[in-house]
């Protein structure tokens, strides 16, 4: 597919993260009104709410967009998805006439001007281990190159239930925990501040409609309605120690970022791949219809005192489970799926050393720091900030997902104090 | 405390689980009519939607008990939650004058009449691992008595994420689930029905407020607005094979039932009881201000076929952590918590036989069938139903939880087929 030109001008070029080709939905505010929903387009965003509001843009018989989340919107279903996009597409479509270009522009408003909120409602949140290669470098630091993957892995594609109330938007400070740990040499736990804290590159899937029964991974992948960066900041110290026998809990509670666009399966459909080749056959209730992956290429960078290191450079396209596979196991002993489900695909790392997608395999455990501009790194510092970015990239267009950024502040000094 | 007599006569008869000491919160609907927030009391329950609608019941600047669950009054936090106790045991104390009863008369209706719904929206749920008894059991038959207990166990309330969605009233059939499974013998997965479901004898905490930052115990109880009985159905087969490494997941998914009536910390404040003897001294954050636990007595029967079975006969106040704690711990890591946020106490066992909490542990992993008036059990079979029963016995009167009631159906024959 070319490049879809728009009549919003600064959407047609090479490089712009949002071409009509993409059309992210989000929640944005300028200053001293509400939040509302928007759609980005080259270096603007179009406020949806509000001319859904005004009667230009009819999506349902009552308005959708009036609470500022995309919620509603999922809860219709992939037909009024389709309309949706297809009307947004044919306004901003740059053979569309003057007189409909005057009706829309006093609804655009530069990007560089607005705040962007959570652009849903996270209802639950679960995150998976589904690279084969993160699963494999985690494998080998603790249980040696034999023994890397658990012997379920190449037949599950293993999740854990995580923490929705844990769900912030791009931009969010994070402050470092406290929790419960053990050094392995240590008699006794104590309650700390995290020493090792690391970020985690993932893809977040959003369910868009509900079931209640196990799913097909065709019925799975088209009720995904988006995706969106995700960083699963992780205390590993903390997950160390809690972790056995019933999975990370703590550890991954205090925060986890999201880009503030969600870009749209249909913007993705384009990008397909298929998942990698099996050691195993799939059972059927996994086995992939079509192609469920995505080209996707990801980079993540550290920021600090005005420098950047590169951290990682890899591809969504090198887990071994999609998002589809995932919500099919995750729907297979018939748990209740809703719309506004976000699940992580699990750290997006690569066969290379460049791939790897947190320091903990950066560093290998922390016994071969990495070298940044700021000095080394075994796991984050406070004040470092990490900064994801993603984009499937098309002949002469990209459709881009924005940044997912997060700071880490120091740790509280009294955790249980009162004025902080 | 000795019995508060009631003027609704049939409270104050000494088996009632009703009294005016107890004082349940529940969500109730009469047919045609829709669901409203009400309070049990002997065999009444007194519709506060409606007292609140007419003016006769005064709980905040604008109605509270509009939509029909709990959370909004939560939110309100603990000072509302006392005023709106004092004024309905003001309304129903025996002392109350005439005027005021026939005030009231007319919003109360018998129990036998209603429909109980889904007293809260639950956030999100999290269950834990928190009874001595019971993790000896299983960690006994799973990786034999020295290793019975995880090295963290005497210092973290173990828990794990589970799965709101899951969670459905009493009454509501529990579907056998379809799952990856794999015999140890296997050398390969099946998806196949589960052969070995169970329950969970459990107490569910419902936190009332938010939060945003650690929290000492002390706080955490202040936090939490009532209590539940709670089964915990769980896929063994599907848990085997999956929870290695991150987790039970699938296993706990199908459904969680709970009882219709939240019975409030404050109805229990009598019957406070302390944890028991630490192996180890707890850290800080995990200390008892003053007694967490509560002495409440538990039941499980097996019913089918007009007969029925005791399974287990156990005490809350068996647990090693208390649900303050495990909240306390919950929130260590700086983990928002929100009203309606639910904690399963996890399986609640005791030191003999007969207090067991779950089949597995009843059947010693199956190798030991149950005997019961239905044949022997090693699991559950389909149409057997679980009935579970709680109550803290005071002098002459009890606060009673009612019944958690869940019958198994067969499964699907056609997981993936339209039709059912």
């Amino acid at each position: 597919m070319p490049l879809a030109r728009s009549w919003v001008e600064t959407a047609n070029a090479p490089d712009c993260p949002f071409p009509l080709n993409n059309l992210p939905y989000g929640v944005f505010s300028v200053e001293g009104s509400p939040p509302r929903c928007g759609v980005a387009i080259g270096d603007q965003v179009l406020d949806l709410t509000g001319l859904e509001a005004d009667g230009h843009l009819r999506i349902a018989t009552t308005p959708t967009l009036v609470a500022p989340s995309w919620n509603a919107l999922m809860a219709l279903g992939p037909d009024t998805w389709r309309a949706l996009r297809e009307k947004l597409t044919r306004m901003l479509d740059e053979s569309e006439g003057e007189g409909a270009r005057e009706i829309i522009t006093p609804y655009l408003g530069p990007l560089s001007n607005v705040t962007l909120h959570m652009p849903f409602t996270v209802t639950e949140y679960t995150d998976f281990y589904a690279s084969r290669h993160h699963a494999t470098n985690v494998g080998t630091m603790f249980r040696g190159a034999e023994n890397a993957l658990p012997p379920n892995w190449l037949h599950i594609p293993i999740g854990y239930n995580g923490r929705a109330s844990s769900v912030i938007v791009s931009g969010t400070d994070i402050r470092r925990p406290w929790g419960q740990v053990k050094a392995p040499e240590a008699r006794q736990p104590t309650f700390s501040a995290s020493a090792r804290f690391d970020y985690e590159l993932e893809l977040g899937a959003i369910v868009g409609t509900s079931s209640q029964r196990p799913l097909t991974v065709a019925e799975a992948d088209a009720m995904i309605f988006g995706y969106v960066l995700l960083n699963d900041w992780s205390a590993r110290d903390i997950q160390a120690w809690e972790y056995q026998p019933l999975g990370p809990f703590q550890a991954k509670a205090t925060a986890t970022s999201i880009s503030p666009w969600i870009v749209t399966a249909q913007a993705l459909d384009g990008f397909r791949r298929p998942v990698p080749p099996r050691s195993y056959a799939p059972l059927p209730y996994l086995k992939e219809p079509h192609d469920t992956l995505f080209d996707i290429a990801l980079e993540v960078d550290l920021a600090r005192d005005g420098g950047v290191t590169a951290l990682t450079r890899t591809n969504y396209a090198e887990m071994y489970y999609s998002s589809a596979q995932q919500l099919a196991h995750h729907a297979s002993s018939g748990c209740p799926m809703r719309p506004g489900d976000l699940l992580g695909s699990g750290t997006i790392s690569g066969p290379e050393r460049e791939n790897r997608g947190s320091l903990l395999e950066l560093s290998w455990g922390g016994s071969d720091p990495f070298e940044t501009h700021a000095g080394p790194r075994r796991f984050l510092e406070d004040g470092d900030e990490i900064v994801m970015r993603g984009a499937a990239l098309g002949d002469g267009y990209q459709i881009g997902f924005g940044e997912c950024r997060g700071r880490v502040l120091s740790a509280l000094e009294d955790p249980f104090g009162r004025a902080t």
